[in-house]
Order: C-alpha cells, then structure tokens, then sequence
C-alpha cells in the first residue's frame, strides 16, 4: 500500500522529486543529531498546488505527514519518528518571493524562501524584514512561522507572529485556504492566521505568507553596559525605553560566568569592558542620523551612570566594532558548546520577574548540585532568558545529563511557572517538550487545544506526536 | 422552564443581578437604535467565577447567551435577538483593575473595565495604555477585544489584538481558562488568545486581559498637509515612515467633501488650510522633546513640499491646536449625520491600492447614481477607509437608502474584494455583515472557522448567528 502511495506521488511530482532510497539523513536527521527517524519517503512539491495534491494523496491512504523548511529547529519538530511510515514534505521548493509592495511595506514569500533571502529582497528596495535569528542563513520563512521565531529584534518588532499579515495554507484535507494579502486590519472572522502560526504543523501546512516591512533604519548603535546586579539592567532596560522609545532594538543581558567562557574559548574576541557581574548589549535603530542616534545613546548611559543603574558603558565607534559587540553576545552558546554538554532552557517571564526568578533559582540549583554552572543570558527585553545549566567544573558532563537533566528541568520549570512564565518562549515544543506541555499547559487550555486538533485535523495525519 | 433557570440564577447571583422585568433597552438595544430585541433576562455576574456559573447553568438548559459590555458596537454584534429566549450576559460589573506593572509594561484588567479607565490607569504612572477611540469614555476593555477593535493608533501600536498578551476566558461550558500573564513571547501549543480576541463573543466569554504599556511620549504634535491627489498622500505617507520612523502615530486622510460638510454644519470650526482636494492629519509622538518633535515636522515638510506631495501644510502650536485639528477629523462623522442619513463601510485595503480603489469606485458610483456624495476619509496609514456614500442632494435620504443601500454594498464589497480588501477593517461582523461575510470569506476559511465554532461551542449558545 505505502508503495502505491509513493507510485502515486512520483506519478504526480515526478520521479526526481520523491526520495525513498539512498541516505536520506539531511531530512530525517535534525541538525543537532538529536532526533533521528526513518521517513516512508520524502516528497519536494514545487508549488501549493503540488503541496495539496501530496496531501490529499497522503490522507486518501492514512499516512501522516511531518512538513519541513530549513531543518534548523531546536525541539525536533520537523524530523520523522523511526517508524518508517511518515512522509515528510519539504518545502524547500517553494522558494519565490512571488510579490514586493514597496508603498504598502509588504512582501509575499513562499514558505520555502531562506530568511535571509527575505530579508535580502527587503534590503534591494532599502527596507527591512526585521526578524533576524542565528540559522538566518539555513532556516526557511514557513518554518518561522510554523514555530512562531523570535530572535534579536522581538522588543521592537515583535516575534514571527507580529510580522506576518496574511497565510497561504494547505489544510489537513488538502484545500488552500488563500489567506494572503497585505492588511493592517481585517475583522472578518476568526484568526486563522495566528492560529496556524506557531502551530508547528499540526494543523495543516503553510505555503506562503505576506509579511511586514519597515523603512531601513539610517543607523545602527551599539553599546555594552557593566551593571551590577539584574535589578539594576531591568532599571536600566525601563529608562531606555522611556528615552529612547521604539528607538531602543536590542536589550540583551549576560552574566559573568557566561562572558568568561566566552573569554576561554574565544580569547581572541576583545571583551570592552572585562569581567562584570551583568553585562547589557543595547541596540539603537535611528531613522535621522548617526549622529542623532549617538546623542540619544551618550544622554541615556549618563543619565544611567548618574542614577548608578550602570558603573561602566563603552560604545561602537564603527559598524566592524558593533559587529564585534554582538558577535559576543552570540559566541554564548558556542562557548558553551566547547565547555562540554549543558542543559537548555528557552524560558520567557514577566520582565519585572526575572531577578527574582534568577535569583532565587540560582539559588536553588547551587544548593542541590554544589558547583554547578549557570550561563544566565538573552533577550532581556523581552523577558526571554536562555537559562542554561553546565555541570560541575571536572564532573563528566555527559553523565550529569543524563542523570540529572530531568530533575534540573523539573526545578527550573517549577520556577518558570511559579514566576507566572513560560517553558518554551521561542523555539516551541516539538518532540521535546511535548510531554512537559501536557504536564503543565492550564488544563482547560489543553482541552481546548485538543479540540481544535480534533476539528480540523480529524485522521490524526498533520505532524503527529509534536506539540500536542 | 425559563423561570425555573431565572431562579437558579436569581439564587447565585442574587436578586438584584438578574433583570427579567421594567424597561430593558439599554440592554436590549444598541445605542444606534439599529437593533432592537427582547432578552429572557439580563445577568450581571460580578465576578469570572460568576460569569462561569450563569454559563453553566444558561447550558445546562439549553439557553444562548449575548455577551455585552458597554453596548457601543456598530454591527449588533451584542444585543440580543427578538425571540424573548436569550441571555444578555453583562460584564459591566467585572470592573477591576487587577494589577498594573510598571517594570513590565502590562495591566490586567477584568473584562468590564471602560477603556478611558484603563488609559487612565496607565497614565497615573506616566504609562500610556494607546487604544483609542471614539467610543472611549463608554466602551469596555473586553468589548475591545472581542471585536478587536482598531482607532486612531493602529499605524503606531496596533488593533487591540496586538496591545493584549493574555486573556481569561469563560468557555461555552462554564470553564475557567485563565491564560493572563505579561509575557512577551510564550510558544506553548495553539495560539488561543488571537482566536478569542475578535471572535465577537462566539467562542466564550473574554472575563480579563493583560495588556501591553507604552512609555508615555514626552511630546505630541499634529499637522495638517494640504495633498493634490490620494497618490501624494500615499507618498507622504511612505515620506513620513522613513523620516520619522515610529515617532508617526497618526496619519488620517479627508476628502475635500467630508471636510466641506464639517464646514457646513460646524462654521465655527477653524479649518486652517481651507478647501483641499485631500487633507491629511499627521501626528508624532516624541520622547525625548517638543523641539526635536518640531524639527522632524519641519524637515518633513519640507522635503514633502519640495518634492511636491503636498502643497501647503499647517502645524499646531500648542496643545489646544493639536485637540482642534483633532476635532475636525472626529467631527466628520457627526457631520454626516447632520447632513442626512447615509451607508457607511469600513473597508480595509493594501495602502498601494487605496488611489486605484477610490479613482474607480467614485467614479462607477457615480455613474451608476448621478450626484451621490462620497465622503472619503480614514486611516490612511493603516489602509482602513470610512468609505461612506451620501444620497445625491436634494434626494430623500431615506427612500434613497432603503432603496439603494444594498446595491451600493454591492458595488463598494465587490471592488473592495477586487482590489485585494476587506469589508470589515475595526468594527468586526456582528449582525450586520454575518450574510456578506458568508457570501464574500474564501471558502475554505468559512470551513475553518465553522469547525472552530463546533468543535468549541457544540451546543451553539454562545452568541449565536453573529459572525458565524
């Protein structure tokens, strides 16, 4: 039977475009070789329609389908289980940016587009596709969506989710819903759109969008701030957004232990202002001036220096030194990779939470598993925190995942939810949260969830076994 | 049986909360007298575990309920029908400010709350709450977002979808669904508060919000800019967008005839710039000075006047003249009203298209009804047009309208549709465009959105033949 199917499928895509022999591990394999599945084939449609009519195929003969852009996540949604029985769809074909609307500040991609082709095509008519995430280069816009991404200019732009204003969608039965269009308003019935985003694909597949563009700044700004304790970058994180307004588009923090393994493995990078217990990266986006934007930034660090919220500050004098400021904000998580194997926690929370929260959990975890590590940073500004546990220096790092991870997991969470936040704020919940979800989403909210899987994907066949 | 869920009510909310008898018609119909219907009995539950119990036990015998909140809808999406066997459901009485936190930028406030509170609420900590509207010093929080409504901010901070990061929700089986909370990123499962927030009181009942906080801006300031053509108020739009960045917050557009009839009937309104083929109301909210303010208004004016997008130009002096020419864009509507009964439609379009859209409606329009008046004006800036037709003069305006009001809809949905837009931009479906809506969504949506409504309101109580 599953041969008929593929049969089928090569009779519709044609032969070159549906795999089912040799290695298929780029798709079946996440990129962090975390998850590893074994797909019954894996099918490269070249336009909706084909998307829709693999689909319809699919669920005629009971498959489930696992939908795939970029392979960059990080929860191993995108990957198929090992039994052998899944299809999975890669939409890498679909890769044209079908529309550009300056005057509207609009553009049309399809899901298979690379962010950074959607941001290139933005920057050819001086405007700006501002999501901006570390796999930019390999992540594609209909796996943004689908995982709902965030990155490094949610503060001022908002995530995913904020940026898109209309979906073209293959349901779970095989029709497109044609959801495009570039409205900043539109009150004619449910949100569908913000429904399937985040949605991971388990509602049906997005083919395409229609996404926000902005203006291209004139200037970018970058600074380091040297505070002393968490309360006082929260401090610091309000004055700047009561100064500089929307101006303000990266609010990033970093604890001390996080910089120093930066200035272990990666000695080479200049650390401005050396070892501090807190250190801020602040972004400011101008659209008069360089020079505007350097008053604006030198008349908040001295009225932070003066209300003692910072004791140190140095500022980019150049484009290459601005690079050089974010490039250690994101040797972070490569420093941590060469300290050995570490404990991920993609974590959101109430703003005016987190130096409790970090406080207090800090605490917590020092006090069960003496000696162990905390490389505490992220986007403050949003209250998102990678909160990342490194074992004990000289413990065999492998072995304390493998024993303690859960029980870390279970104490931070704990902690998240008793600060009223999140335990997944921008890389979603795949494979590898699921359980966790069911554990601890708000039991009606759960059910309603439920729900609508039901309602809209009744067969089950839509990306079974993640999120929900 | 009636009477019988009447006492069961009366015993858990008290007598005082349930109104069965004596004039009922500032609940029963709309404040535009548009829709006038008779309630089985209106509760005012006055707490969310209330409000779940009226559900519950409205459920339990098979009885609908009519959500409200300050009755300022414009599409009787909240008084309830004719048939004597509805709830209307109240949520005047849930009107707490549960908390505001200021190093967070968010408030909670339950669903009854008044909108101008809320604003108020977050200007007593020099935070500003940004929705605004016409209906401000009546409307509710909850109503708001129940139709996600739109204003006078959308350009700058969004529809109310976008100031709200949490919700509590009754569900149509009596079910507490607290999802409040400040968080700005949160990717745990379906995105459940998006499909409340405009889902008009069809999916459950909306009880709190937790909604997002601006700094307040240090400085305000208003323009007006005489344009020869709706292309050159697209182009100072776009003009405006890259100069000012986020400091634009307002950008309105008024035909020369809607402002001819303010002059009409308001002689003793200033209008500074004189008849205008278009006149467009920019505002820019500054936070750093008055000054800085004025230099951007001056430098973009300028450049608009040297590259010919605008031929005159009018900024406010002072805070008063800023309320005037404020006043003169909110009077339009009164006006109309002055001059006669008349068809409104709240369109939304891609800005690119809006010249096109109007050049060939007035003109098809016009042919179609020799000397039909357009008053064209709106939110230029969020694509949303006020696109209302009044009655060739010296014709009765009401045989006109009984006569003509659908064919007009007709043509206005029609061309509206055929330049990529949709019939309803901010005021939501209701009564009013449930039928157009059926006729007009894209098949596969209406699906969508039918097996919502089913799978989460399977008795069909909640709100029913609104919007679905």
């Amino acid at each position: 039977m599953t041969q008929a199917l593929l049969s089928e499928l090569r009779a519709t895509l044609g032969q070159a475009q549906v795999l089912s022999e040799g290695d298929l591990s780029a798709y079946e394999r996440d990129w962090r070789k975390r998850y590893a599945g074994k797909a019954l084939g894996v099918v490269r449609p070249g336009s909706t329609a084909e998307v829709a009519a693999v689909v319809r195929l699919a669920a005629a003969h009971g498959v489930s389908i696992v939908p795939q852009g970029g392979n960059t996540g990080l929860v191993g949604g995108g990957v198929p289980d090992a039994s052998g029985a899944q299809l999975l769809l890669s939409l890498q074909r679909l890769n044209r940016v079908r529309e550009l609307d300056a005057a509207n500040l609009t553009l049309t991609a399809e899901a298979g587009c690379i962010l950074q082709a959607v941001q290139a095509a933005a920057a050819a008519q001086q405007l700006l596709f501002p999501l901006s995430l570390a796999a930019e280069g390999s992540c594609t816009i209909g796996g943004n969506l689908a995982a709902n991404a965030g990155g490094t200019q949610v503060l001022r732009y908002g995530n995913a989710r904020e940026l898109c204003l209309g979906l073209e969608v293959v349901t779970p039965q095989g029709k497109i819903w044609d959801g495009l269009g570039g409205l900043r308003k539109d009150n004619t019935g449910y949100d569908l759109r913000d429904l399937y985003i985040g949605s991971e694909g388990t509602l049906g597949i997005i083919t395409a969008a229609t996404l926000k563009l902005y203006p291209a700044p004139l200037a970018q700004m970058t600074a380091l701030a040297a505070c002393a304790s968490l309360e006082a970058a929260v401090a610091l994180l309000g004055l700047a957004q009561a100064r500089a307004g929307s101006s303000l588009t990266g609010f990033e923090v970093m604890n001390g232990f996080a910089l120093s393994l930066v200035a272990k493995h990666f000695p080479q990078l200049t650390q401005p202002l050396g070892p501090q217990p807190w250190t801020v990266l602040l972004e400011l986006s101008d659209s008069e001036s360089e020079a505007h934007a350097r008053a604006v930034f030198e008349g908040l660090l001295e009225a932070a220096l003066e209300q003692g919220l910072i004791h140190d500050a140095a500022v980019a004098e150049s484009l290459e030194q601005s690079h050089a400021l974010w490039h250690l904000r994101e040797s972070i998580p490569l420093a941590q990779s060469e300290e050995g194997l570490n404990i991920k926690h993609d974590i959101a929370l109430p703003v005016s939470r987190i130096p409790a929260f970090v406080a207090s959990t800090d605490a917590a975890l020092r006090a069960r598993w003496p000696g162990i590590r905390l490389v505490d940073f992220g986007h403050l500004g949003d209250g998102n925190l990678h909160y990342n546990v490194q074992a004990p220096e000289g413990m065999d790092a492998a072995a304390f995942l493998r024993s303690q991870e859960r029980a870390v997991n279970e104490l931070v969470f704990d902690a998240v939810l008793a600060h009223g936040g999140s335990i997944s704020a921008e890389h979603g919940i795949g494979q590898l949260k699921r359980e966790e979800l069911a554990r601890r989403k708000h039991p009606v909210a759960l059910e309603l969830m439920r729900a609508i899987k039901k309602a809209l994907d009744p067969q089950g066949l839509m990306n079974p076994n993640r999120l929900i």
